[in-house]
C-alpha cells in the first residue's frame, strides 16, 4: 500500500484516486474474508495499539502543542487529548466490535417461488466507506473497527488538529491488518491535511460507495451539498417531549427532566417541551423548579408564562433551534393533533417522545410522528446505538432512505438477492 | 386539490411547489389511514377505470393521433396504445397490489434492553415519492397503486406523448380516492408537459423524499445528476452468465439460451457469456447453433472464434455494452477468479449467474460477485419483482444503498426505531 507523508503529497487529486483504487481492490479482497479472520485482525489491532502507547502519547503531545500554539480552545484541546484512559476505552471499543455478531452473509426470507427457483436476500458490505470527522482521534479506531467488521474498506479523513495522533493510530491499524494477513488498504487514513482531499473523496463514486460525515453542521451540510457519492447524514436533533393530558405526572416530570438536563450537548437532548393544557398546572411549576435549580433558561409561549412567571417569551425561531445548551423552549398545546403537527412541522425528524397512559394516543404517536426514533414514556436520551443494542454506532442518520436513526454494522451493509435453481429457465 | 389544465400553468415553479405542499399534507393524512381503507381506495380506482373505458379510449386516440402527426415510430405508438386488453391488465394490476400484504406498521425485533426500555423497528412510508416516466400510460396506475398501498403520497410526471391518456387516468384515480374518503392529493399527476416541471420536482427536498425515474438511460442519468432529492436509479443491465468447468452442460445450454433469447430488450437479459476453457468445446458449438438459428450475432474473444468460426471479433467496448438486442459478447476464460473479476470490472452490478455443480464455487460466486442479483443455475431473466414474489415493482434499483434489485412495496418504505418505557430515564 502506498503510504505518503503529508509533505510528499503534491497532487492531491491523484493521491486520492490512488487511495480510492486501493480501497476498491481491498474491498474485493474483504469479500473473501470470514468472520474469524476479521476478529483476529481486530485483536491484532488491539495488540498493536496497546504496544504503541508511548508512540501514541508522543504523537498526541505534538498535536496538543500545535493546538496550543494555534490558540485552540480548552474544550477542543480536551477533545483532542489521548489520555491513557482514553486509549483503554479505544481498545475496549475495538473488542466490543469484535464481539458483535457478523451481519455479512446472513440470508433472510429464502423461499421457493411457483417457478421453482429459491429466492432470498443476503446481507453484504456496501464496499468502500469514506468517513470525514473532526478532532477526536478515537474516531479513527471506532470507524475502522466498524467498517472492518462489516467487510467494508474505508478511507478515513480526520481533523487536521489530530494529524499526528491519527497517523500514529493508522500505523497500529495497518500493522494489525498485516499481522492478520489482511490487505493494509482495507483501512486507509488520508495522510494530507489539504482540504482538497475532502472534495476529492466525496466526488469519486467509482471508488467510494457512501460517505459518513461526523462533525459539526457546517461540515455535514458542505459534504451533503457537494457530494456525488451517497451521504449518510447526521444533521440537527430538535427533539421534543410531549406531555399528554393522560400522562402519569411523575413519569412526565422525570422524563422531561432527564431528556433536557442529563447532558446538554447531545443531539438526542430535548430542545422543546410540549405540554397539554389540561396538565400544565400540575406539570409546569414542578418542572420549572427543577430547571431553575439546574440553571436551565426557559423560553415559553404566552400560556407557559401563566405558570412559569420567569420564562422568557419564546419567538418563532425558538421552535426550530437546536440549542445544545441549558435552554429549553416550552409550549402549551390544546390537543394531541396540535402536538403531532408541531413536531412534524418544527422538528428535525430525529427523536421525539410522548408521555401518556392512553394506548390509542401512544399508538397514534408512533404512526404519525415522522421521526427516526419515536418514544413512548421514556427519555429521548435513549436514542443511541449502545442503548438500542447495536453495540456501537457510526452516527445517527437523519436520512430517510437506507438507514434511519442510530447506524451500526447493519447500516454499513446492504442486501442483494440470491437465487438458486437447478437449470431453471423463464417460460 | 388544485387541478390545472396544461394551458393554464404559467408559473411552473410555483405550480410544482403547490403540488409539493399538497403532497406533503396528503402524506401526513395517509399515516392515519389503515390497510382496509387503502384497499377500498384501490377497489374504487378499479371501478372508476372500468367505468371510464370510453373516456380512456378517446383520450388515448387523441395521444395516438398527435403521436402520428409528430412522426412517432410504430414501436412508440404501440407502447402508447391503451387497448381494451391493456386496460384489463391495468385493472388486474391494481387488484394484485390490493391483495399484497401491507408493509406499513410492521415492527421487527422488538425486545428489551438492559436499561428496561423495549426497542424495535417499525416499517413506515418514505413520505412523498416523485416518479418520472416515459410514454407507457399504464405506469400511471401501477405507480399510484404501489405508492398508495405503501402509504406514500406521490407526484407522477409521465411522458408528454401520453398527456391526454394520463390525464384521463388521473381523473379516475382522483375520483376513486374521493370515493374512498382519501385526500385526492395522495396521487397527483403533473398537468403540464413543460420540461421545467421535472427540474422543479427533483429539487424540492422539502416536499419530495425520493425520486424514481423510469425510462431510458439519458433520462435517468439527467435526473441522477441534477436531483437534490435521493434517487432510486435503474441504470444499465450488463448481465453475465458464467459457465463454470463444473457446469452441467445441459443446464448451461438451456440457461445461456434462455438468458439471451427469451426476450432481447429487458435489463435482465444476458449481454456477455463467459465460458470456462475446460467446457468451451462442449458448450460453444451447441450454443452457437442455437444462437445462429435465432439470429443472434455473436462477438467473441480470439479463443471463442476457435469454436465459433463465424463469431465476429469482440472489442473492449463489447464487454461494457448493454445491447438490448440480438447481439451477444462471448469470452472464454481460464478460471473462476477471472470470471468474477470480469463481472465485477465490466458488469453493471445488476444480475449475474453462474452455472456450476461445485458447491464451493457457487458459494464463492454469491459472496464475491457484487451485483443486486446473484444467481446459481438459473436464468438471469428471473430477476424481477413478480418472479421474486414482490408482487409488483416500481423498478429495479442499481443503487447499493436503501433498495437494491427489484423494488416493491418494501423499497417504498423505511424503518424507524420505536421505544417503549414506563417512565424510564437514562442514568
Amino acid at each position: 500500500m502506498q503510504q505518503i507523508a503529508n509533505a510528499q503529497v503534491e497532487d492531491v487529486a491523484q493521491y486520492m484516486q490512488t487511495l480510492g483504487q486501493q480501497a476498491r481492490t481491498a474491498s474485493a479482497a474483504l469479500r473473501r474474508v470470514d468472520s474469524g479472520r476479521k476478529n483476529a485482525a481486530l485483536e491484532a489491532i488491539v495488540a498493536r495499539l496497546d504496544a504503541a502507547r508511548p508512540a501514541l502519547a508522543q504523537a498526541n503531545q505534538q498535536d496538543l502543542q500545535c493546538g496550543r500554539d494555534n490558540g485552540l480552545s480548552e474544550a477542543l484541546l480536551d477533545r483532542l487529548a489521548l489520555t491513557p484512559e482514553r486509549i483503554d476505552a479505544m481498545i475496549a471499543g475495538v473488542r466490543q466490535v469484535a464481539a458483535l455478531a457478523d451481519p455479512v452473509g446472513q440470508i433472510d426470507g429464502l423461499g421457493y417461488r411457483p417457478s421453482g427457483i429459491q429466492v432470498g436476500q443476503m446481507r453484504v458490505p456496501l464496499g468502500v466507506v469514506g468517513i470525514i470527522y473532526e478532532s477526536r482521534p478515537n474516531v479513527t479506531v471506532e470507524a475502522a473497527s466498524l467498517c472492518l467488521k462489516s467487510s467494508n474498506a474505508c478511507i478515513l479523513r480526520g481533523g487536521s488538529e489530530a494529524a499526528a495522533s491519527n497517523a500514529a493510530i493508522a500505523d497500529c491499524i495497518r500493522l494489525g491488518l498485516e499481522d492478520a494477513g489482511l490487505p493494509a488498504a482495507a483501512v486507509q487514513v488520508v495522510a494530507t491535511t489539504d482540504r482538497a482531499a475532502v472534495g476529492a473523496l466525496i466526488t469519486m463514486p467509482q471508488f467510494v460507495d457512501v460517505i459518513v460525515p461526523r462533525g459539526g453542521k457546517s461540515l455535514i451540510a458542505r459534504v451533503a451539498n457537494e457530494a456525488t457519492v451517497p451521504v449518510i447524514k447526521h444533521l440537527d436533533g430538535i427533539c421534543h417531549v410531549y406531555i399528554d393530558a393522560a400522562a402519569d405526572i411523575d413519569k412526565a416530570v422525570a422524563i422531561a427532566d432527564n431528556a433536557k438536563t442529563q447532558r446538554y450537548s447531545p443531539c438526542n437532548t430535548m430542545e422543546t417541551l410540549l405540554v397539554h393544557i389540561d396538565v400544565a398546572a400540575q406539570v409546569l411549576p414542578r418542572l420549572a423548579a427543577i430547571y431553575r435549580d439546574k440553571g436551565v433558561e426557559m423560553r415559553g409561549c404566552s400560556r407557559t408564562q401563566e405558570w412559569i412567571g420567569d420564562a422568557v417569551e419564546a419567538s418563532e425561531a425558538d421552535w426550530t433551534t437546536e440549542y445544545l445548551a441549558p435552554i429549553l423552549a416550552i409550549r402549551v398545546i390544546d390537543d394531541f393533533d396540535q402536538a403531532v403537527d408541531h413536531i412534524n412541522t418544527h422538528g428535525s425528524q430525529h427523536t421525539d417522545a410522548i408521555v401518556t397512559e392512553n394506548l390509542t394516543l401512544a399508538r397514534r404517536f408512533l404512526a404519525e410522528v415522522d421521526s427516526s426514533s419515536v418514544i413512548v414514556n421514556a427519555s429521548t436520551r435513549f436514542a443511541d446505538g449502545f442503548e438500542y443494542g447495536l453495540g456501537a454506532e457510526i452516527g445517527i442518520s437523519t436520512n430517510k432512505l437506507h438507514a434511519r436513526g442510530p447506524v451500526g454494522l447493519e447500516g454499513l451493509t446492504t442486501r442483494k438477492y440470491v437465487v438458486f435453481g437447478d437449470g431453471h429457465v423463464r417460460g
